[in-house]
């Protein structure tokens, strides 16, 4: 990186540590320098910006570099965000233009391994300056990062500060130069999608995707069965999916593959929860045991075949109520119940993932932005070791009355608070005016999502995708 | 036409006619041979069908024919529909198949005459047989029109045919082999899109296009402005769109031609509607002129202009019911205050399109789907001259309540309960017994929609775009 770089990491410190400070006030790391709300969801860990307007090249070229970038998810994702930024104007009239600020996007990224686990490196550093400018020796975009998953979410982030301007009909970065160094609190940012109570075409489960990808959620945990219907293809079991609500509702194991590698390819890696029918009734006479003791057996079981296979086994938190001291230390509890879950199970050593119902299942339609916004996973728990078995949260869309019509407007803007609340600072996002501090962002996000064709309903209405009550702007409804 | 052709035809000529004398009962041209309903919305005027299974290769070939068919639109609508048939299932396992039973399509376009106005021929022909098989000579499938606005039709017939089977991973055409004669019965078959109480994004309003097409809607009436929010530029008027909601809730005067091409390439024509701002206080008190002096002098002036340019004034009916006598006689009236208009509008000679706002006003969220379908715009008009002056109809979806997140749920699936309205021929869609003779098609077509992406409701809520009640299949929703 170019020595004047150093600046702007400095500032960048400075700038959280003032958010730090002034808690109780409006966090001054949701604004520019200028004084302006910084329109990026979720907010970066640490940033600076400036004052000056820089012009894309509607023809930005791609420029990978480091043994990673090459990868054809990087040429991919450059693809697919360069569609976002331009497509929708690329019929506008093109400027006489001098030329444009910001021709090329460097992509560094410095290791090739592809793997998607728990944990993976998601950091990525942004530079944006003008060639020339005073704060800068070389011009124009670099996103670096040390794996293509920080670098998908890089660009993310890059795609958000392009705005199209429609006096000069330029896509624009605004209050450039800008720094920004990022990375999530949280390794488990989840979705969680009912494909039983409704069947969900696989076009509508990759716009969730997409969707996701936009506010850098990274694990959809696709809960495709349950008793109501079995839409997936089992090969081995070729009646399983006769459970599926008819013969066109239902996932092929090939579906099913290419959801795990659409997701992949954004980033988001695919839990997928599969309901087991329970008919052991003679089996258990045999044995002599309760259907209480059957539970328990089986999912140690499951647990041992899991953990034998390199897997992570995640239980719902009923296992942990039921017989926590049983459990295999590497079991992930899905807390859902309730508060207050989490600090239990982190004090017995194990590790969580928060989900409480009242606040972040989003089929509770009476829960608003405000209340999935600072419901805060590691609350009650003080230890640092601790809060380390905190993997982070997930927000649940049970299906029972969603399906491809109000889907994604069940989802959206309320898993946005949630995404924002796993990925950024805990200090920039705990100001408790947050009409003053968070909700015009918020605002700005649901009308991006718009654009970009997702049916996120107004963010402010008491229940959640009620239509909006009147004309009006998107940024104020 | 090979001459066995013939007898296919004169099949089609009875069922019709059995199907109008069957008028009281469930109607047999809502049905198969086979006795299936004929999953095709809207349905065709004339067909005739099997009882065998044919596989339709996913290479499938388009091979054009004709003076018209070389057209880069027919070439672009045949791929967009080769998309829409197989892209969902190209990740599945390719049966190892014996070999396709279609694998061309035949488009053969009479007319390179490329112009979309009211009235245009939009009739079709489509074939589809198994070569050899005992009803053909020659196999495959042709669609024959003679503009390609009709072969535009034909394609999206063809892709309602083509159902993916879970089981043998074929995308299949049942029920063959299909002879279908087609054409709509209006001239005139819009959708109002409110663009001023709610800004809708560009891609938002093609995929409301694109939804359009799937029905064989014909008219985008685009109200783009209204006195809440002005969001075009009209470059000769820099400071107009200044009156938009925020400067990125609007159309460049690039995106308004942008979409008048992007549905003439689906055969939709875009009405635009430009509110025109009143101020003529002095200019009235001048001319010694009353407020309803100036508007009915204001709209013949319009008339005027319009005709001039060889346009066709459409008018919404309040300037019938003023000055009904002055109109100029080209003058198409648009019914919305009440039923009954049209045949007073018609027999005065001039045209007449149907929007009662009791029945077509899909912001009246209480007006069931059944009520919708059985809206006639030819009631009370006996006179088969006057009939002929009923363009046909237009629902209207006003944006007070409607953005982003609810629009495709508002219009969807009423809209296609008009679009079979306005397509299909009155005896086949007279049956009194709704739900034995449409229902069963009209929860397909909303099905397709999702499958498709669009976020169409539940069909048989009580109000229009509320949420599934409960778990279930979309068939039945």
């Amino acid at each position: 990186m170019p020595p004047k770089l150093l600046t702007h990491l400095l500032l960048a410190l400075v700038a959280v540590s003032g958010a730090a400070a002034a808690r109780r006030h409006p966090a001054p790391a949701n604004f520019t320098a200028s004084g302006n709300p910084v329109y990026i969801w979720p907010l970066p860990k640490n940033f600076t910006s400036g004052t000056q307007t820089l012009a894309v090249d509607p023809d930005l070229a791609l420029d990978p570099q480091g043994a990673g970038a090459g990868a054809a998810a990087v040429a991919e994702a450059f693809e697919r965000y360069r569609h976002l930024i331009f497509s929708p104007w690329a019929h506008a009239a093109r400027p006489a233009s001098a030329g444009y600020d910001v021709a090329r996007l460097t992509v560094v990224v410095a290791s090739a391994d592809e793997t998607l686990e728990l944990g993976v490196d998601e950091s990525y550093t942004i530079y944006i300056a003008a060639a020339g400018g005073a704060n800068s020796i070389v011009g124009g975009a670099t996103i670096e990062a040390n794996t293509i998953y920080g670098a998908i979410r890089g660009l993310e982030t890059f795609s958000q500060l392009c705005v199209f301007n429609y006096d000069t009909k330029n896509v624009e970065v605004r209050y450039a130069p800008w720094y920004i160094q990022d990375e999530p609190r949280f390794a488990f940012r989840g979705l969680m999608l009912d494909t039983s109570r409704h069947y969900l075409p696989v076009d509508v489960i990759k716009q969730v995707i997409d969707s996701m990808s936009f506010s850098k959620l990274n694990v959809l945990h696709w809960h495709i069965i349950d008793e109501q219907s079995f839409p997936l293809e089992i090969p081995s079991y070729p009646n399983l999916w006769k459970g599926s609500y008819s013969k066109s509702e239902r996932y092929t194991v090939e579906d099913a593959r290419y959801i795990v590698s659409y997701a992949k390819k954004r980033g988001i890696h695919v839990m997928a929860e599969i309901d087991v029918p329970g008919h052991v009734k003679q089996w258990l006479d045999e044995r002599n045991m309760t259907t209480k003791d059957a539970y328990k057996y089986f999912v140690l079981k499951a647990q041992e075949i899991a953990i034998d296979l390199n897997w992570i086994p995640v239980n719902w938190e009923e296992t942990f109520n039921s017989f926590g001291g049983s459990l295999n230390p590497r079991t992930v509890v899905h807390n859902w119940l309730g508060p207050g879950v989490c600090p239990k199970v982190v004090a017995k050593g194990l590790r969580c993932i928060m989900s409480n119902q009242g606040v972040w299942y989003l089929d509770h339609l009476d829960v608003p932005w405000e209340e999935v916004y600072t419901a805060e996973p590691l609350a009650g728990i003080n230890d640092s070791a601790q809060q380390k078995l905190v993997l982070g949260g997930e927000v649940c869309m049970w299906g029972e009355t969603a399906d491809t019509s109000d889907v994604q407007q069940t989802i959206w803007p309320r898993a946005a608070a949630a995404a924002e609340r796993m990925w950024s600072q805990l200090e920039a996002i705990s100001a408790q005016d947050l009409e003053t501090t968070v909700l015009a962002r918020l605002h700005y996000f649901r009308c991006l999502l718009n654009h970009r064709g997702i049916a996120a309903a107004p963010v402010t209405n008491f229940y959640a995708r009620r239509p909006p009550i009147g004309p009006g702007s998107c940024f104020v409804q």
